[in-house]
């Protein structure tokens, strides 16, 4: 119809919710595709600019975040990471739907810098069933999966800020709920209609 | 979750764009239904109340519309017909979705009275594909067929005031998409998220 333009998706969640195996099912369709990161760490053996990361300098990055050219970033061990909002708004143009992977924190500066971001929260169906997930990873100490599960709680309070939340119980459900959420949001009656009434109407005058 | 309310859905669309195949479809889930109209007309044979319609008396009607209990009425040859909210608030709160197919006057109508209700316009691939429909009935004269043609654009116009287009080219595909926009409504983060949260708040806490 008259807008082809993609969207952004956000989906953020308490880790072991399965967001991960969510994202990688919804990639699989060529007009998905993942956001890269803009970032100033060194590049590791076989990493490729523009595949993995942006990498650039301090200097360059400072001066994205100074032109307030980021959806949202952050400091991980002295190094930045950031989302290059130039870079989101070229793929959306070109129709594709961008899936931002990221934290609750990370999505409520997406949402600020960009309201037309939509924002889903994977919720798991329980935290007896959350826990059940972290300690069958078998590499986490009981401490750490108490510190998770407080992590997910917290993160859980900001839910009110998403627009749609799926509680990941069957991972096959979860995914086409996903899935119809970005259909249903690609459905929705645009600002501007003229286009889509001007194309009826040319037709009926035989233009 | 937390809130297991149902949707009223509105679907709107010109006559000839399948609307009505859709619904039909959409009703075969048995967690949709439509809503019966209240009316002042005569039951037929075979009719019964509370089923095909809500027979009622011109006094009685003529008292719903004093309370403001209609979504939406309107009058056809001398008889009055209408959509009664509480009728259709009671099965929304039975957790049913309520659907109703009505004409974009009575959709405009049903959006004021309720502003939570999900809009959805079906509409045809062209003008001229809806032309190819409608003549293929072999029922229309073509002066009836043009004064259709006419009437699609005009309802066409009102598309702003709903919140989702289908263009029905494949049916299958279309009702695909109705069933995504009604899933994802259903996982809407609703207003109040205070019960969601303290589900797991009260889990963590081992209520």
């Amino acid at each position: 119809m008259s807008h082809n333009k993609g969207r952004l998706f956000v989906i953020s969640g308490p880790s072991g919710t399965g967001k991960g195996t969510i994202c990688a099912e919804i990639l699989k369709d060529i007009n998905n595709e993942f956001s890269v990161s803009m970032t100033t760490r060194a590049p590791r053996e076989g990493e490729v600019h523009g595949r993995e990361y942006y990498f650039v300098s301090h200097e360059e990055f400072v001066l994205n975040i100074e032109k307030g050219n980021f959806l949202e970033y952050a400091t991980v061990f002295d190094n930045y990471y950031g989302t290059p909002k130039d870079m989101v708004i070229k793929r959306l143009e070109k129709g594709r739907n961008v899936i931002l992977d990221i934290d609750v924190q990370g999505g409520l500066q997406v949402k600020s810098a960009m309201p037309e971001a939509v924002l889903i929260f994977i919720l798991p169906p329980s935290l007896a069933e959350l826990r059940r997930r972290l300690e069958g990873r078998g590499t986490e100490t009981s401490d750490v999966v108490e510190k998770r599960l407080a992590k997910a709680v917290n993160e859980i309070r900001f839910i009110g800020e998403y627009d749609y939340y799926v509680v990941n119980d069957d991972l096959g459900a979860a995914v086409d709920l996903v899935k119809s959420i970005m259909a249903s949001e690609a459905s929705r009656v645009p600002e501007k209609v003229l286009p889509i009434i001007r194309k009826y109407e040319k037709e009926q005058k035989g233009e």
